[in-house]
């Protein structure tokens, strides 16, 4: 295989996101909204338990803005348990007040601009593992987007040749380091899977993070003359144990 | 004919992808959701006679994401069975339920790319009519995207001469060749049918495999200077049996 | 007034796409079906007979795919007869079951590249004149697409002189010429009118042949460099004797 | 200021499209119709009599194909005449019926392009005040799209120099010049207003002639370079007296 | 951190828009109406309350056309706050009858362009202060939009380099200053946060200005050849008092 196109390939990865439909639930007796948040709140708690066994991993936040007021994020070894976790959380009963936003499939990615030579099998490494099985944190902001590299004209990151883009990618990957601690980031290959090519997925306990961090990465080659960006999600942590305050 | 244009065109092709609306079919009793499963199984059960016989080929997949919860694919000699088959579904009970998501109307087709010089016609070659007129296999997993070949500024396809799309689309094919008994491919032509020019359906048993072949293939210069993509829909396949499951 | 602008201009042209309700339809006793269905045959015979009288023309098909199910193409000497058609097709009982899709407001539209030079009135003209007015055949089969030509960076054909407009121009037109019997081809100018700048409408007893035909075009250095196409819509002509079998 | 930028703007400007829900209304008793019509008459006849003492002016007609069934255009000295005309407008009871389609805010203007110097107060000159605060014909046929200015690679309206766009603006100005008495032109400026920059509203009692004016015009450098146009609307007017039949 | 990618940053900041579902709303009696406004008065006027604390700011304005019917812009010292408040929106009656339109996401920003050198903390700057935590004006008149810095091929705002682009924003500056004591101009930066890298809020007593300012700015290089605007949304003040009136 082609040495630019390998990349090491973790769990599986499904972001749902939707909107809740205020006006038909408020239609609803106060008894009949608990049940139902009752209901979603055993499905988190079944997540977090997957999670705890490390057996795969989940986020649950509030979209601040109107392109969506919940997003779901879940993590698994295969496209089949999360086509199941899907079907599952559509047949919840809050979900007939739930109206689909915007969803995203791709799998967790480890690119091999950073890599090192080693005759190691990387899947066994457990760096590498801690990256490809990760444990999501709870913190207290998510920021999520889609992105694709650039091919135009000029700007054609899949012509460059693989010197050229470890070098961009290396000096790119500094700048994310100077927001250790401040950020964690997830990324998620997807090409062939949805319609970008990845998806990124921040955590801070900072929000303006997210902002000093990819404002600066802008300036960056790799961003300024390569990056097409798809939209982006910002929200605040969102506790199972809040969800009654959220909902009524 | 220009030579450049010729294709050999086979099976005329249909993909129809529909979303569930879930909270209406939630207010039905399970006995109306069986009747109408049941209608839909027989539906399925006349497209397995079909192509068991050769008269044509389908699959029926469980779509991952929001854009889609499922794809029909039917191929039939004439569009006009095409269309048929089409309103006879929109008939279905359960079609009350499904609500339209994205279509493809195309063709099976071989291009002429890598064709021998020869004086046998190709429609009676043996090799190529089980690739025009194909039985879609039931692999566990469904990618299917829609393309164009690039028209800009320097990056014109259409205006490259034979030999250089012939080299071109040589080393294009290799790739996929790489993934010969992993991933099997159709290509259906679109232009003059469709808002794409070329419709892709990938099948396989292992999902990340449709990542590594197309993310191997961005790095070639047919797709990274000339393939415009548009939407990836990949899914889990769902057998008739599976059917009261899904939708109660 | 500029030479490279003049065209011949024939009956207005009015493209109207709807989707079929079927689960609204669905609900309505067959009776109110049929009544429903005998008007519309009604209004579709009175287009038949200004048809016959050469005094407009109109073709009605099936689309394939989910982009609409009815296409009603109707040509007429002025825009107030189709404005009026447009209103009275809008008050069938019908049209509470068709959700409109798309519609294109055009002129059937001859243009001056192939023009000879010549002292006559090319309105007098018998041939031109039933090109101008022409009567659309029932073929099994429609093809329609709107389209631009290019004006981006060095691909501007309005930035081109006349001359080479005109070369351009022929040797598209022989691509055509090559389909002649297999294809009708008719070319309504929509500049000033509606979003695109003309719409194609084809006709055929053979699907394939559009394929073939916009597939070679494509190589062509007018479409290759200039062509910007809309969505493309293909169907089967729907008799008004079939259109029971079609709604119920 | 920048001379390039010097505008001359008169009458504040708001164009509305509304589809009509031709299902709904065909609900109501032909009594309740005709109250709603005659509400809406009674409206326009308040616009007409702005028009009448020159202090706005309007246009009603109906838009051919199913973007838009109806467009009012009003124009008055404030634009907190026309937001409380909209309010009032939204508050008829006919608009329970009506969809909006699109809607375009700007202010009547004359460029400076064709200025003439002098130390007159233009705003005080006859002739430009009949521009700038002008009485919208009757004509049987209205167009409107708006357009920008392209600003890309080399083909940069706003990099070039003053003298430059100028000598451009006075050859485009030449081709509507051969159409006086055939098209009358109201350009109205957005910028800052609206999405894009201009809107460009003609009325014509010879549809055809909006057809000629802008494909000649396209082969203008202003427009085959620097172009870029929204959708394009034409419509028949529709005198008030002709709204009940209009809408039963 | 890089110089270039160096900004203040002030409060959090949500612009909601909403167009009103009149249809719906005329079905009340006046009396529910009523309590609905006066529970969305009582909900301004806390933002009133903070707003004299100078603990936030807000604006609530009438848009003009149909893209939306309100706009309400609130800023906060944190994203939390903000993402309450809209919960506490979609909560309140009236909302049932609020559509929602568009929204924004981002934070008060100074750019570093201007920016002298000093030793001085500029949080602690009582000039920077009013700018990052600002009392927005109850003008007559609001204009806001979205936009980014241009990427595409010579046109790369984000490959300048830091000198070159002080340069442009100065002169750019220097126009806006031309409009002192006519608009007052609010940016808020969005990277990362939302779809565009910057919204732009202003607010004058004369709309026309909005025109002048933004028109003169696009033939300055730093909008000539780097902006890319979103849509633009202008409309009037509608204050507390006046919401009976606007709604009934």
């Amino acid at each position: 295989m082609n040495e630019a196109a390998q990349t090491l390939d973790g769990w599986y990865s499904l972001h749902l996101l939707y909107n809740v439909d205020w006006s038909s639930l408020r239609l609803l007796e106060s008894e009949e909204v608990n049940k139902m948040v009752t209901e979603l709140q055993s499905f988190l708690e079944r997540q977090e338990e997957v999670h705890q066994k490390n057996e795969g991993s989940y986020s649950f936040y509030n979209i601040t803005g109107q392109k969506a007021d919940l997003i779901l994020w879940m993590l698994r070894p295969t496209i089949d348990e999360l086509n199941t976790l899907e079907l599952e959380f559509n047949k919840l009963a809050i979900s007939d007040f739930l109206i689909p936003s915007y969803s995203y499939v791709s799998v967790i990615e480890l690119s091999n601009y950073l890599a090192k030579d080693s005759d190691e099998d990387p899947y066994q490494n457990e760096h590498v593992r801690k990256r490809l099985y990760p444990e999501v944190p709870k913190s207290r902001y998510i920021c999520f987007y889609p992105m694709d590299k650039r091919r135009e004209g000029n700007d054609n990151w899949y012509m460059l040749d693989m010197e050229k883009r470890r070098e961009l990618m290396y000096s790119h990957g500094m700048i994310g380091r100077g927001y250790a601690g401040k950020v964690r980031q997830f990324i998620t290959g997807s090409v062939g899977l949805d319609e970008y090519e990845w998806g990124v997925t921040l955590f801070s306990d900072d929000m303006i993070q997210f902002k000093k961090l990819i404002y600066e990465m802008r300036f960056d080659e790799v961003s300024a003359r390569y990056g097409e960006f798809g939209d982006f999600f910002v929200g605040v942590n969102l506790p199972a144990e809040e969800l009654p305050a959220f909902f009524m």
